[in-house]
């Protein structure tokens, strides 16, 4: 099953969990980082045939959430605010990369996405930590999601994609600075030598065409 | 045409046309790093039918490169000495992890692969600059690259590839602490949310196996 194809109810199960096990996990001093994701079809890294999430209890904190809190860090010192409040702000207002908007959560096309139709989801309300989503939020985020996944499958026909919950490490106080988030990313492009040689990615679908085709399905 | 189905002398060819570029693009000042890489096969990002190297001269350093520049002046702050050169000289002593040694370069299995079969080539003389390669160390290099290739082709039945040489940026005093090389990833694995979303890489395949693996070809 594709997430487009779950039930509400079926995905507020799969968010649940996620928070249940990172809760029971933040007892384990051994473990820094709980990174949870999930693959789907084989260009995004699947090896097995049946839906599945990850979730990788982690002694270190991996380096993409480290770049990301010192970013959001230096954007705190600097400003005195979150830097993700601040893009939830400017995207609303923007409103070219938005893709749908709900209570709780926004969806948007990143604002440099390292491939065509990346696509982020934010919680409204500032929180670091995923594991204080509330009840009424997961049932909000798994709409948001099942709508955001069913516009991707239709505008790509139905893609492989990966999404990747960012979310605070365990024992760091940066619930002023960061903000958990969902990146979701469709396989639609391979990556080369360009992107796993120097980093720099190659992207030719700009994010407000790609979030105007999303909003027009 | 693969790499291991070319001549020595058309691979000398490709080389010298890398540093031929590479020189003349010195002398554009908005250029701060000439990126060059292949990508062979569709798993590797290729978009083309035939086989083709891609030049790309950018404004700007790479990340990539940035943090290896960043990690070898620490290592040279703290030694006195370049790391890569350390690299060589350890694993020559070490054995376990290299290819083919020739006279001018060493081929061996990435310490720290980040997919199975990872192989860098080294030059063994200290140079930061692939542009300085001389023509002795081209005709070396052209055939120390079609034996690592055929072996790669052998162990892995023609794997899609990539292959980035990593040099010094023009304008950059690294002369001291840099030492330019060749990685070459077989895209045998795809990448997934573990590697994209957290920059941490799967790898169930010790590189001192696969090592021994293509010695034994």
């Amino acid at each position: 099953l594709r997430q487009s194809e779950m039930e509400i109810r079926e995905l507020e199960t799969i968010f649940w969990a996620y928070r249940d096990r990172m809760i029971d996990l933040e007892n384990d001093r051994r473990i820094r980082y709980v990174h949870i994701y999930r693959n789907q079809g084989c260009q995004a890294g699947s090896t097995i045939d049946h839906p599945y999430s990850v979730l990788m209890a982690l002694p270190i904190i991996p380096q993409t959430l480290q770049e990301e809190l010192d970013g959001a860090r230096r954007h705190f010192d600097y400003k005195s605010r979150c830097v993700y409040c601040d893009i939830i702000r400017q995207e609303i207002q923007h409103k070219g990369r938005i893709i749908i908007e709900t209570r709780h959560f926004v969806a948007f096309q990143a604002f440099a996405p390292r491939q065509p139709f990346e696509t982020w989801i934010l919680p409204k309300r500032h929180s670091a930590m995923f594991p204080e989503v509330e009840p009424g939020e997961i049932r909000d985020l798994a709409k948001i999601f099942k709508d955001v996944f069913s516009r991707l499958d239709a505008a790509l026909n139905f893609p492989d994609y990966n999404y990747v919950i960012h979310t605070s490490p365990f024992g760091l106080n940066c619930s002023e600075f960061y903000h958990w988030h969902l990146e979701i990313l469709p396989r639609v492009c391979r990556l080369g030598g360009c992107e796993l040689g120097s980093g720099v990615y190659i992207n030719s679908t700009p994010p407000e065409e790609a979030a105007q085709y999303l909003r027009d399905l």
